[in-house]
């Protein structure tokens, strides 16, 4: 029987009577259809990111908050307070985000947490790693090692062209980087991790390959900075960790947090965010599997008014003459939810939900709208990516210190 | 509850109502004293090194067998036919051998793999690999990695004193080694091999500490030539491998040559040696714990004399006339069973058991003969390993080509 943390979780959970949902890294649904959030954060430990932070991350980095920051695509976090009271007192952090690459070419979804990232790393002017995980896409999809080397690079790229500063961020596969530094800091973590405890966390089952067991300690690394001696040595070597992800990526991360004491490490602060809903509704990530689920960054400008205009599920009424007298159900209706992640501007989003909600608007208007906005956001990203060289990846994968890192 | 492989063949043991005995890589004891090598073999499934296969080694090389080999000290093996089928056709293969660097000073029975690697080496003219399991004590034995790493260069020292060919040797530490070649072989066999296999072929629970579960994977990899593509490329990639052991090595190949067809390399040949005995007698492995259990290499010929005439388990008669008369019984002699292994000599043997057993010769004697021989090889290994400088660890560690190996 193949278990995963999410039958542990849905155990745990129908016992208490409630609905059936399974968040953990490798899936994610809700028997009903949508993720209860707050049972998540209250699950998992972790904190609400409300608005009084939001504030403080305003005021400390005379900042405008982030879209989605400002609307709750990033709703939970740990010890982020830690980060910013180490910012206020003019001490340093960096970043560190990842992404497994299991597949050719990203959706939307994909690229949330890099446009975040980078947005934290203009904030802050900070040093940012990135890892690609090659070898857990080995481990979990049966890739073979040249194939998710290859995913791994062609995704470099993708994330390269969301804008990273070159002088500030070092991306790495864990195939090409494995070295002494990141496997000592592996071991060490290994050896505060019981068999029972990755079990537990994770969900496996004895029934699972070798690699499985082995694959959280190789996530936790780079959140302590001696994975790093190039980047982060003498004053950096024990510099705090930001970790923007998805929240499903949390467990690694406590993991990551019980050990670091032990090892004379900071815990490493998280920001999750939620994940982005796929065209047909909030039923969990969108689905590589499904290419009408989402919108990808290949997708044609065809593709994407098409996309949206065939499967973004509505909440407007069926006939013109109902939506004109009831107005649109805003809670289930994916073109506001897509909106209100990409549309900066508060006062239009604001006129779109009143005009929709009220029926002054229709459903064709406000997904035309939404082809507008998500056109521009993948022409931007193409030409970006197109002007990505291979020289660009070897450069920001090269293994270097960064001595501007804090300029 | 902390539990062994030990106890798995414990418990099937003791279900057939035999006598217990526990043989892993971490423990090795037998209830009534003495090792059951032939229960030993049958359980591990592998086979008897007869001599047939020493008259064929013997007549394929041209060279008088090792003592080693001719008194039995390595006694078991699998698919050592294998090896001297393609040595027969003239073709190549490479020798693998290790240490799991716990302590700083060697005794004896950790030279008896060395020295008969040494020997296969110049029997056959092939390159070798040595590998120092570093991270392997910093998982089972709490050794931080610095003490780990340092103890591994120490013990390297002893090794390159054995007299190793630097033209055809490589020697690394996986702390130091750990690399993107071997990395990738490590993820290729953990995903052939299911947490269940890994649990009972080493006897691990969820209670051990995660290192444990992925170290096989690390013992294993150095079986595949890939993983030193410095050393094996092009037409050495498929190379055969030949692991000289001693016999509680075993699990980790059994493992390896399991998963070595799926990845298209050869199964591993093994040849296996048996554990050198205490100078108690033969109720395990020489212990670390104990310093009179065993001759060191660091020991000064006063403390020889005094261990091999204070410790070494007599199997003379009490008093000098029940000596004369009964002669002493050479099945639980210590210094007999040592200078079967180290006196090279066949006739002198031959007569010390004869005139030993039938009285005409007494302990103090047969002690003072082992005195001697011990005494030869710890000297000649001090002098030997004064001479080995840091430069010379350096080189013999040096990630390099050997462009002569086969020369």
């Amino acid at each position: 029987m193949a278990s995963t943390a999410g039958e542990t979780l849905a155990a745990a959970e129908q016992k208490e009577g409630e609905e059936e949902q399974v968040i953990n890294p490798w899936e994610v649904s809700a028997k009903g259809g949508k993720i209860d959030y707050d049972k998540l954060v209250d699950k998992f430990g972790c904190q609400r990111l409300d608005q009084s932070l939001i504030d403080r991350f305003e005021r400390l980095t005379g900042r405008r908050a982030h879209v989605f920051l400002r609307r709750g695509l990033f709703f939970a976090h740990r010890d982020l307070s830690d980060i910013l009271d180490a910012y206020e007192k003019g001490e340093k952090f960096y970043l560190y985000t990842g992404r497994g690459p299991s597949s050719e070419s990203l959706h939307i979804g994909h690229l949330v947490p890099f446009m975040f990232t980078k947005y934290l790393q203009d904030v802050f002017k900070v040093p940012l790693v990135i890892q690609l995980t090659d070898d857990e896409k080995c481990m979990w999809k049966g890739l073979s090692v040249e194939e998710s080397e290859r995913l791994a690079r062609e995704n470099a790229k993708d994330i390269i062209a969301c804008g990273f500063d070159i002088e500030r961020t070092f991306i790495f596969a864990d195939f090409s980087y494995m070295s002494p530094p990141i496997y000592k800091n592996i071991v060490r973590i290994a050896n505060c991790v019981t068999g029972n405890k990755i079990v537990g966390i994770f969900g496996l089952t004895l029934e699972d390959y070798g690699g499985k067991f082995f694959f959280p300690y190789i996530q936790a690394a780079p959140s302590f900075p001696s994975t790093f001696p190039h980047i982060f040595s003498g004053k950096y070597s024990n510099l705090r960790c930001l970790i923007p992800c998805a929240i499903d990526q949390d467990p690694y991360f406590r993991m990551t947090r019980d050990v670091a004491p032990r090892l004379g490490y900071h815990k490493p602060s998280l920001i999750e965010s939620k994940f982005f809903p796929a065209l047909q509704g909030e039923s969990g990530k969108m689905s590589a599997s499904d290419p009408n689920s989402a919108i990808y960054v290949t997708d044609t400008l065809k593709d994407i008014k098409n996309k949206v205009n065939k499967y973004a599920f509505s909440g407007g009424q069926d006939t013109l003459e109902k939506q004109r007298k009831y107005g649109a159900n805003l809670e289930v209706d994916v073109p506001v939810k897509y909106l209100n992640f990409f549309l900066d501007d508060d006062v239009e989003l604001l006129s779109i939900r009143e005009k929709y909600g009220s029926g002054a608007m229709l459903t064709g208007e406000v997904k035309g709208r939404l082809i507008e906005v998500l056109s521009e956001i993948v022409e931007r990203h193409q030409r970006a990516r197109a002007a990505v060289t291979e020289e660009m990846v070897d450069a920001f994968m090269a293994v270097r210190p960064l001595p501007r890192m804090f300029h």
